[in-house]
């Protein structure tokens, strides 16, 4: 994998666990329905996580950007599907979400050439 | 039609001519850009008005939620799949969002007792 | 109370019971921790609806605020008290919370003049 | 003056004058801050006004965009140079913005008919 | 302290006195009324210290969350306080303040393991 | 060139051609509409190149900020007319653009000390 996405994943994975261990209660409920929104339900995973991709765009939060692309991968979300969502995202949020755009297309191929995981 | 979905719908088309008329060409190709980026293309229009209706609801956007719960409902999204939709919005811009999902709410409400077109 | 308040009330509460009748159990439970967070813990329910108000107004959304303001008034917070917080809004948020500002003070005095409730 | 243009003013005028009122110093300067950040310098009142005015569009605020479009008018901007900035709003802001450029379009069309002052 | 506590209270610091050295007699304000409105007033420090870090958080600026971090820490805030006000953060700007929250938790540790002053 | 400001620039510009070879249409027709939004028309660049600079700042996007501070320095941009506009954004948008004018500054330090381009 590549070691920028590893970083990421290792940095996420061992905050969240810190967060956890806080003992506030509602936070991890909190994450458990983050977690939650993405499942299978009457909308599949793909259009989920497509969902949650486009609103990271317009929001502009790189994290939550690269974590959708990854999980996008992995449900099989072709390059031609990922531009036509980026395309919804750069006309709703405007210029503004340009560097996001870059950066979320520079982990799209770094996803593409290793195999990236959460 | 409900008299405020028409009403928006009316204001909207007037008020959309004005801009166009204004004589500003690169304000008419951003309008074009808006309108096909919701195109059937590797993506169904389906998915990619529920990318535009999550998009608006995370931007809190009331008017662009308007529009895209009834492009929405056109597209045939069930009641199950718009709170699916909704939810991820929830989770992803948090309580902030609760204002306009209850409107989101209200004028679907409204699209599904009358026949409600944009 | 003023009628726009409770007529505010109202439509809120109408909502809130049409979506948590949606089915959808994730929705639901945002709803509950949303109530929660407020709730006396460590830090007091005086601080928390404090907290809630000044990410409010620097969020920019008017029925965020009318809720808290109601609820900080329940909770005992003076005029000047109030006016402190929004001072801490208006410098982190801008002059763009200026008309965020002008109904909130609206409302806090309807608040103050008829008896407020959520 | 057209009348929503006119209970705009009215409004926040009297709502000006109680948070003035309100005994917070620090809120006083900052509205003191504000004035005088529009007023000449090396940069004219015009461009600072036409700065006000795409600042307001891109974070979404009628209020402040009916404020900078009715200086704009005393100013002297045309309609072709309200036209380019508002495409800068656009195209930096995106498809979210377009709500507002149609209430700034009928607030701007209004102010010609009328006298409009702040 | 930690280095890059140090780095980013250094950097501030250099760019602040650049800032301030520009001679735009505004600006010089606004920074004051930006440190003004943390002093104890009718409120304590410590309540307005955690209005600057929910604000931050919800608004999602990172320098400004650790500013408030090190802030709340000097102002005796115990990490079940933390979390509650980053509860109510999270709650009302859901999860797209979660990388946030990481970054926030990750400083809050450095601020304990060291002497973190601003 | 300073490296950092050279740095951006290369992958600025290695991003953007991936983007456009990506083969969807209508971002080709977005990225044209954003440059051709800051051309020369009824409002001079300089003035466009400052719009985009003060929506850059109050939106908070480090990258377009760099890119708008550039482009401004090659209109000829004075110091004095920068620092007016950074308090336009820095009054509108509020504190929370702090870190953002910093960093703008800096940049501006870098440009004014090299030959900066695009």
């Amino acid at each position: 994998m590549d070691d920028t996405l590893e970083e990421f994943r290792k940095y996420r994975e061992k905050m969240n666990e810190k967060i956890l261990a806080s003992g506030n209660l509602h936070i991890q409920r909190f994450f458990n329905l983050d977690t939650r929104a993405y499942e299978q339900g009457v909308l599949p995973t793909k259009t989920k996580e497509l969902l949650g991709l486009v609103a990271s765009m317009v929001l502009r939060c790189d994290d939550c950007i690269t974590y959708h692309v990854a999980r996008c991968v992995e449900e099989g979300v072709t390059d031609p599907e990922f531009f036509e969502a980026f395309n919804v995202a750069l006309v709703v949020g405007g210029s503004i979400t340009i560097p996001h755009l870059r950066r979320a297309v520079e982990r799209l191929e770094k996803c593409r050439q290793t195999r990236c995981t959460r």
